[in-house]
């Protein structure tokens, strides 16, 4: 159960209105590697775990967490539509010159009379997709990783995007806790190793004799780029500790199948002397 | 420059036709983690990154691979599409019983005449947001570890799903692909930052000076779930070798933010006082 | 900011796993008209109204509380899931036959593993575009008016398609919640009025004389259902207080607009004689 | 069935082209709330009652006129880019400086040749989502009501960002007709209930001894903004005549669930004890 | 302007409900290639053409017709809906057995309470996405070639699976409507390029001499398969008169181009050499 | 199986950087009718043609010869934004101003950090939608002349929005091969015939007997533009040689259905009598 309260985790307040600056920070709100993402993936991967303890319990912090950072994109994207840019030619009255910075998202005005909503910096919708919980937590903290990882390189892009210093007060603070939030996961995957709960390769439990060993650690060059088997991971041992790479050309060992004439009902094109004979057959099959 | 040759990569033919598990078999070549997903990942990542050499050429080859996989999978959809579940209820000629293993995929028949495209298991389209391709290596590969391990999950759960001998050969060697693709993947990731490209956290360059320290090490307690702080993200020494995790209970120190009253011709709703002079203001823009 | 605490607001034990129960659940959950529609829609429209005060509050009050419905369906998904049906023709283990219930959503096992995601019963995404939250409390509380109507309307409807028990008490509770809802609108609406804030017409304050007399008030006919005029929307006085509506059959009186040739450069299809000279003059541009 | 008249309902011609007002102008044509989404969920809503009657007429004939309106809609727009904006830096011929009024669509001229689209003011496409017919009238009435709410206040707000007479004519228009249309829904959703055919809570049909008394008329604080409770929709009778609000703090009343552990085949992260002797079993399965 | 009648263009009663052939049924309705497709494609094209007469008043009339349809296909889907399938294990009240026919769409019941919706046989909403109105009439007409074709190969299709009567009938009809449009595109096709328009290739007025001559007739093999080369495509005089197809093996005439070291603020993965620099830079433009 | 090297097909290095035109240069790419939609689409029928030999050879070839130009065009647009736009108002930088040409894509640089997706000039995602492989050869040829010429439309309307001579070479090339493209298809679908694999209408193995002889070759005038009926298509011989066409003003033949009343478990609006019969039905069953 959730409660709220109206004070911020964390807040700031920006110099002044920059409508295309909100335009581009919808990115970290409603992008798929935005606060609404990792809000709502975390929480759905907390609730949907069946293992008790330590890792549901930590999900549940840190989703709810990340709740209080939509709120914080939201409302500073809020104070930096205070006023809209011109809206007509004759239009004097705006903040800024819709010029100076770059186009503004048309939909905070016409639609939300000057906030924010859940879509991305070209106004496309968040879309329910961006959110993973695949109950395999091995799998999802390494996607939770890179979840942090993207999520901290833009808003560090965005910080040099913008002169503003309580926009930037604001881009650091979520700067920091996306590095703190990279370490929680990277932790939290090393646990779940000492804890015996899964390996590599993740699913651990699937039984490896049911692999094709030629397949299992050879690096397949399809490309012609001959530094790619330069790589640490074309020769030298693997990370599974399973056994060496290999490298090999990609080869075709299988065959072209052919596919069985269609159905006559399908009317899809098929060979012809089958044609003739469905055509037929799907007359009759018609009286 | 792409060439193909007709025999495929591996292959195996499936024992019967089987429309229910070509329903299933869609998620793992249209889903979110399908190969759609990955093969247009790293081709777009191979082509985007602006470092050439061994990771760009790495991601030209496996691109590539994972786009022989797409080809495999729409291949054994369409045989396991080879005769339609019967049609109506007076239809006898149909291969399974459509009710025997659970629901199809209409638009099989309807649609696409007995054969493959790229949708989910729900025929849900596959989208171009799917694929991330940052500009940074390190971010990137992370989601390639996550997205082969989500793959393998997958089709590892695919593999009891179906009784049929060559759709489970055709599993097992997906398994055994994304087996070696998740050490591929760690394996550059160490290269990286053995090459210095890189490091945690992830974008390293951005100038720690610019965080706040008290939240860079810290995990906030959001829930009342207390084995949260139990793990190893809670205390001890944090991998980016820059200090200690500590622990601290959520707190507010932001306020809530008083927003400007809107501009009167957005026509929200605004304060009492204001929004009676915002109308004659509003009027008296239109005279 | 938001906390969390583990124990819900109110749950209920199903009786027994229902997997294809738990997909129809999914549209109370992340459809439309789900609760994870009504918990972002109230929190946006919280943060971003540029009214302080009793409103303001009211709203988080309420979007907070359906934060915890979503949280509550979540778990009763992931508990109608704790048994897949069976997985193939062959397997004996399942809760249920497949085919007693109807069908089941693949992804709940291929991709979730048994869980709950935010998507509808059919398995398409949940949108940002359904939230909608335009800084006109007026309009946007009659859209929660509806919301909850909805909301209740299709639990109401999900109330006859079980016969669990604990699935029906969790039921019971979100039609309760929906009918206070319903009532706290329709309160919230009267009170705005009765506030000055707006009235009808809403937007209020966009100015009367600006609109068209003959059209005001006058329900036009397109259609030659003779009944349409029998409502009280077709004469006697309407609910703005401003006058009587009228009748009247629809009628052009608009011209159909003549375009102006396209732009040769955009290769669209023009008048015969422009096509040929727009033609010589593309030419032209291009040496 | 429909017959087509090309003389337009309303028009008028705008002073000159316009290419960024035309981008705007497409949010009220093919957005959430635009022309298209009420001419098809009025027609959706008539053709699906299964009521005849008065009812059922009505529908029919504003879904057709509305029809209209997306016609009337598609021609402005035309107009308003008979000019193209200059096409490259060097080009002297558009009409308007790009700069001037900000961003233009590019599929305007790339895609469509210079002409409207069924997409909003953003390009994203509309989408069938948009419309809601449940069956229920006074749900969906209450759903006319605010989609002429947000109709109108979106051209309200259009409305000051042009200065062109013309399109400020049909934007008139368009204002004038979304007025006498939630004229149309309040009087509609008044009628049902003297016609005894739904009421409050809506569906009235549900039997009210299933909902929890405790639940029924009880504002739920779950934040802690104390004007929430200032509101008449915290105490005093409430509206659908069947008792008086009261007000009471969030509380949890339910267990937080024990999930079962997961179906080993599907590979989540389960008890270790659990996980143990499921990876046994995973394999025995398969041999 | 358009009118409606009540009356239909054509339509039959189905013997009995069958809300699986329903959910099928919805495939032609809301489709890529459904009759909502149509409809509103040409009805686009008829507005948006800048060419006025013949075309544009045919395009206005197979609009107008195809709305038509959409409103006989709603009617069926409703008629086939008037009995939902059991609700549950204990509900013996459905007009047939769900696991008959096949799975239902459980929006059908839940959220439309037994009528149709703009959506496809899986339940994904239609897109306007699927309108194309290019402003060239050549590339046009020939896409609705293919629409009428795709619609006609689609529901005969759904002839076969179905034994139902009345449904039958308007399949027939629907097919014959069909047939009689692709005629019409063709003519239409003739007719633009008799009456000089355009021609091939489309669009013709853009200057051939801007083309590759080594390019404009020759298939290129990428593939193994020889039968390629077998085709009309691959030697002998091309349709447009403007000589013969030759055939050359795909060949590699470009470079693989350097891309530059990306802007430091971005963060990317950049060469090594400037990476180093390039942090120094990024770190000093932060003083 | 495909095989990649990494020297381009055909490659041009454009004069300088041009942001704003790499967003317009995403619509030929990610597009509705881009690269990535005509070479999954040749693919995917390529695959799924169940008919083997010189068709299924020659989607192939020309499916792998589109993913090259998938590749060429990323790698024009990475070029493009070698370096971005100004990033603030202070930041004098950036290669272009970005108000010169237009807007730029915001996600060029947050998300991609200066490279290519695939997504459309809007930043609207790819979509699996855009493909289509219904297994008629003839239907799908039909499709892939379309997709030709709306791929050049749009190549030849960006020819004129750029002075760079180096995209204009890539811009040319695409033009040439498009040209080439639309013979290829054109000659194959005179080949289908000729092969009597399928015919007009399509499909023709459907049995015409079936259809309804007064609507087969008949143009039906449903608006009032009376040059429709001047047309080729509404008199004279047909092009499927099998009568002549005719014309009618459209006619309602058809009842309006009435439809049944709802089940009482759906809660929608009755026929008063039956609603409150209805009531009491849903509250015994409720007992």
């Amino acid at each position: 159960m959730f409660t709220h309260q109206k004070a911020l985790q964390f807040t700031s307040k920006p110099d002044a209105p920059d409508p295309a600056f909100a335009m581009k920070l919808q990115e970290v709100l409603g992008g798929k590697w935005g606060e609404m993402t990792v809000a709502l993936q975390y929480l759905y991967q907390g609730w949907n775990t069946r293992l008790p303890g330590k890792y549901k319990d930590m999900l549940m912090a840190i989703g709810t967490e990340e709740l209080s950072h939509v709120e914080m994109l939201v409302q500073m994207i809020d104070q930096l539509l205070d006023k809209p840019a011109p809206m007509s030619a004759d239009d004097t009255t705006g903040s800024t010159q819709a010029s100076e910075f770059g186009a503004q998202n048309p939909q905070h005005t016409i639609v939300n009379g000057g906030s924010a909503y859940p879509h991305d910096s070209n106004g496309v919708p968040w879309s329910g997709a961006f959110v993973t919980a695949s109950g395999n937590l091995m799998a999802d903290f390494t996607l939770n990783v890179t979840a942090e990882m993207q999520g901290r390189l833009q808003v560090a892009r965005l910080f040099h995007m913008t002169d503003d210093r309580g926009v930037k007060e604001l881009i650091r603070f979520l700067v920091t806790r996306d590095h703190m939030h990279q370490m929680q996961w990277l932790s939290a995957i090393e646990e779940l190793k000492a804890d015996g709960l899964d390996g590599m390769p993740t699913p651990e439990a699937f039984p490896l004799e049911e692999e094709f060993d030629e397949f299992s650690h050879t690096f397949i060059q399809a490309s012609d780029g001959e530094a790619a088997t330069e790589g640490s991971w074309a020769s030298g041992p693997a990370p599974d500790g399973r056994g060496d790479f290999r490298t090999a050309l990609i080869q075709a060992t299988g065959e072209w199948p052919e596919l069985a004439p269609g159905d006559p009902r399908l009317y899809g094109t098929n060979p012809l002397q089958e044609t003739k004979g469905l055509i037929d057959k799907a007359k009759d099959a018609l009286s």
